[in-house]
């Protein structure tokens, strides 16, 4: 059985919190503080936001990612109105129906190749505006870095950005990986969100090495309004707020949010070189973030998973994730490598070993 | 001006965290622990609630207190069902309406003298069963200590609880000061929760000390089933619970719950009886638990408030909320007092004085 | 027992269809039409609801009252707002919580002695206005004439609406009995709703004589855009409407819906004046419209209810409701009349008698 | 222009109201009646659905098939379940997102060649059960005749149902055009949906000649008892119910449902097999029910819809819908054919001659 504490290849979120934001959370922790956001730490988070993402940017902190995208919709959408997704969204498919059963919000799907949408795919759902009968488009989210591990380029932003704002509607970001999809491009913050027309920003700071911070990041100024309200009927406001800020600061303030991905993307870079090569391990796509999406024998991921903990995507082609995190390192790497060319390298002998061992 | 880290007597939310909380925290920091509640943390603290309240209690670490109430209430009605409240109970004048709009709660009020529910004033909505035109009563909800610092005493809680359920009802208790109740009360939880047939409960850890730690705790175990579900869809579930769970654990597995309340608890009391003998200085209701609620001029309130922060409860009377928390001490309540007197003596003079130095 | 076809005092819904909306019904049943509003009879409403509520008044047809209000309410709310109602109005009491589970609206309930807001009694709701915590009052609904047979005036309206702008609200209003209170007051439909500010209206047909037949009334065409929207979602969307628009047509194409509520308040009237004098009687509140609220003993509401439909309003007091319709005529008031004075002279004898004859 | 009361082929609830159904509501129109159900006609109801549907069946009026839907699929599902259907079904592309908005439903869409399911289908959404993150599939709706104007045999009946049913989930029929599928298989309504295992039925009668009569048919009796209070909270309880129970009444009481829709689909098979041979019409899908579904070149329609409503389905193939009604005649069909004939035959020429004339 493997080490409880071992690092695995699970999720990112299964990592814990980086030494600096728990300084951060300890140094927040000083005398008392309004709550519900009117502290000083929350009230110094506008100029880092507005740093990384330009002039008149607002952050709202909440607890988590689906608290975060739900509360962005409903800012976006009037109650007969739907919104546009690809439907392996996060918000389609790991929130629970949160969308539909906190806000009822109707989601237009949209199959795609690799998670990410594009204006012809954003089409198919973009029609019947004015027909009552039809829940009426009125915004589309996409996710960067998104659930498959792909990344949307500038030029591919613009151009949905465009697309989506002449069909009248609003465009909204899941960012819950939006740090390593930066770190990835080469770019600052506010070149794939505010510059290229993003409306609402779901950003996470949890993923990125943080305890629990996520945040509502309004780039369109005119739907900054009714946030506070849709953030506490959401359940999303924090009463100690200050201690998710201390943690939004700490990611943001200086580059840690930037050094902690870039350390996953680089890590999931490694595995994806290392793994290539291995026959018997087939990349499915490129992996662009901080996750590698493969497929090997399933026999194979059954015995790895008795040592690493990771995710099987699709248990009909046996796709499997192998997710980095911030502090995945080498060593981590090298040694999965190792237990995955071990495991395939075993093969059939070994399932007739474990046979003959359970009997 | 008054320092900002000063400690007021505004809300036991504007406390930060205890010592000890804060170490439960960092020592949860080591290694990959599996998301969303399978960490072994919070798996340890089912043995921890169990000892508190009882064998086969349950409990379900959440955000905040709103989140609590919420997805304890939902658990407990169908669609079509009510719940009856006092008319001043938190779920109904301090959560946005989040009961509404999150889970289409109808709330049926009773006014009442203290913020307490009596069998006779929960009979005044408990009627109707049965007839379609009418939102099911369903459940009741009491608040321990309630939101004006009154306590039910165990003999109180029996009454309603077998009235409650004697009316095929069921009962929560919103326990965001569970402690402190307990605490005043010199018994442990489970005599006023489980012991008096409490279905749900509401536990609160924040104002206790915490950071950021609730949990809906399940008394009936017929109703557990479904709240994983409504934790998830009530965007309540937390990805690294592990943290949270860390609180609860640091409060619970020794004594610092309560230890944190009858600190609070007594400094109201030192409080309540320093003012006591003040003219110009009304105490509305007896300092239960760890608020006092005080009627004094509005001039000197408006002077008091220039160096303390605290609330005004009512406009109109001019009843004041002072609360106090966990890290209160017996030198802020002196200070306190201290100013209560000055001011009250300074009287007209004082705001002569004022409107001389504003000229 | 009593002939299940007689026309009693339980409700004005007990009634019938009038042979002139039947007539209409009829005579809509012609040829193909479009479906859901786009036909004829439906855009020749327009003109009618014009002419009754003044230029650029815009109704939409839906099925029943509960549909009209929550409709019109969801249309003047945003996600986080609430409404401001009396305790005794049949959106908070009678519509199995539709407001709150179908649109999630907050309803902040006010008791009032006859059913009828105040600006005084509108105040103790409307506050908090920019506080997070408390769903924001943004609009009042009254009804006219009330669920306890009461008016406003025209003064009264006048000023509820005055007070409710003031304070940046908006006023709804509940007309399932709005012909009844016109016809009362001897004004026309506008004079109470358009003229004294009122933006949304829910007009009743179905009490008035028709089968079926509501409409949101949007006298402020600010609002009107959404309400297409928000009748599809909210299920109140009939495919077959010219049949829902030909009985508005019939009962406002001329004076039907005047000489239906003249008769039904004549009867109440009639009925009042007639139990007046009858010792053991005593009528609650005046009867303003087309409804009786009487105290008399439980043992001779029991027995009437043998022989006459009503329904007891409070067990506690024994008060009773008599409602009359478009349809009562005198003879079924004298008979009832009858029936009371026979009940009640029975008296104690009765009972004894009774009790024997089981024995 | 076309006279705006000419049959056309555009929908069946474009029809009016069959003249004995008319005659029913009529004689309906008696005295007075217990109001929301417990008239005599409401509560006769029950023999005449048993009689069709089996001992036990349960058969709640309401106003319309999204109401009807929508009120059936929440009996179904708890708070934070979902529903799998069509990707085509009216409750997922025509109800405004009423199931989402009014009840917080998820639904899991699986596109379909023909508007059916299959187990296959079906199995492609419904994992995942016991998986907080995933909304849980807990049933399954299927329309009969289909969107598309296809059916489903009993024996596909069967499979899906048993399917599931052996993975824990309920089984609802959208029966709005059920009368139409039964006539077309040749088999009483029991045989295709208590049968075969349908726990909840949308029984439709207002396309059927009614003029506004739905029905919830329940046939899983352990899922009637919440009906009549979603009914009420979803806005769907008439007040005089007596006038829509008469509707269904006189469609299900002799063979009035049968024949109106051997009558429809007479008429759409009449219509397939006249346009069969027509150069430059091609039929889509078998015409099953009363529907045909064909493509046909755009300026023809066009030219066709000058003349005769109907709807394009698809604007990007050009494929349109002709609906047949129970009133639609052997010469309407005629007409339209000739029609058609000569619109196609007219070809070039005419657009040419169109394009001079324009000029």
């Amino acid at each position: 059985m493997f080490a409880e504490k071992k690092r695995g290849f699970a999720s990112d979120n299964y990592a814990g919190v980086h030494p600096d934001v728990l300084a951060a959370i300890a140094s927040a922790n000083e005398g008392h503080q309004i709550a519900y956001g009117d502290d000083e730490i929350t009230q110094g988070l506008t100029k880092t936001f507005e740093r990384h993402f330009g002039e008149g940017a607002q952050a709202f902190p909440v607890f988590n990612g689906t608290g975060a995208n739900v509360v962005s919709l409903q800012a976006m959408l009037k109650s007969w109105e739907a919104v546009i997704c690809a439907s392996t969204s996060h918000a389609n498919v790991d929130e629970g129906g949160a969308p539909e059963k906190v806000a009822g919000i109707k989601l237009w799907t949209v199959p795609t190749e690799d998670g990410k949408l594009t204006p012809e795919l954003i089409a198919k759902q973009a029609w019947g505006f004015g027909d009552v009968h039809r829940a009426q488009p009125a915004a589309v989210t996409i996710t960067q870095a998104t659930e498959l591990g792909t990344l949307y380029s500038i030029d591919e932003l613009k151009e949905i950005s465009e697309y989506v704002h002449s069909r009248g509607m609003k465009l909204h970001m899941d960012g819950a990986r939006l740090a390593n999809a930066a770190a990835s491009l080469g770019v600052g913050l506010q070149e794939i969100t505010t510059n290229v027309g993003v409306d609402v920003l779901s950003f996470g700071g949890t993923k990125n090495g943080g305890m629990g911070c996520e945040a509502v990041v309004v780039l369109n100024p005119d739907l900054a309004a009714s946030i506070p309200y849709i953030r506490k009927t959401g359940m999303q406001l924090a009463s100690k707020m200050r201690f998710i800020s201390a943690q939004l600061q700490a990611l943001l303030e200086g580059d840690l949010w930037l050094r902690n991905a870039q350390q996953a993307n680089a890590m999931a870079k490694r595995l994806e070189n290392a793994v290539g090569d291995i026959e018997g391990v087939r990349i499915v796509r490129k992996a662009e973030a901080n996750s590698v999406f493969a497929v090997l024998p399933s026999e194979v991921t059954a015995r790895l998973q008795n040592e690493f903990r990771f995710y099987v995507w699709d248990q009909v082609t046996g796709e499997v994730r192998w997710m980095c995190s911030w502090d995945t390192t080498e060593s981590d790497v090298d040694s999965f490598v190792a237990a995955i060319r071990e495991e395939i390298g075993a093969g059939d002998g070994n399932r007739t070993r474990a046979v003959s061992l359970g009997s």
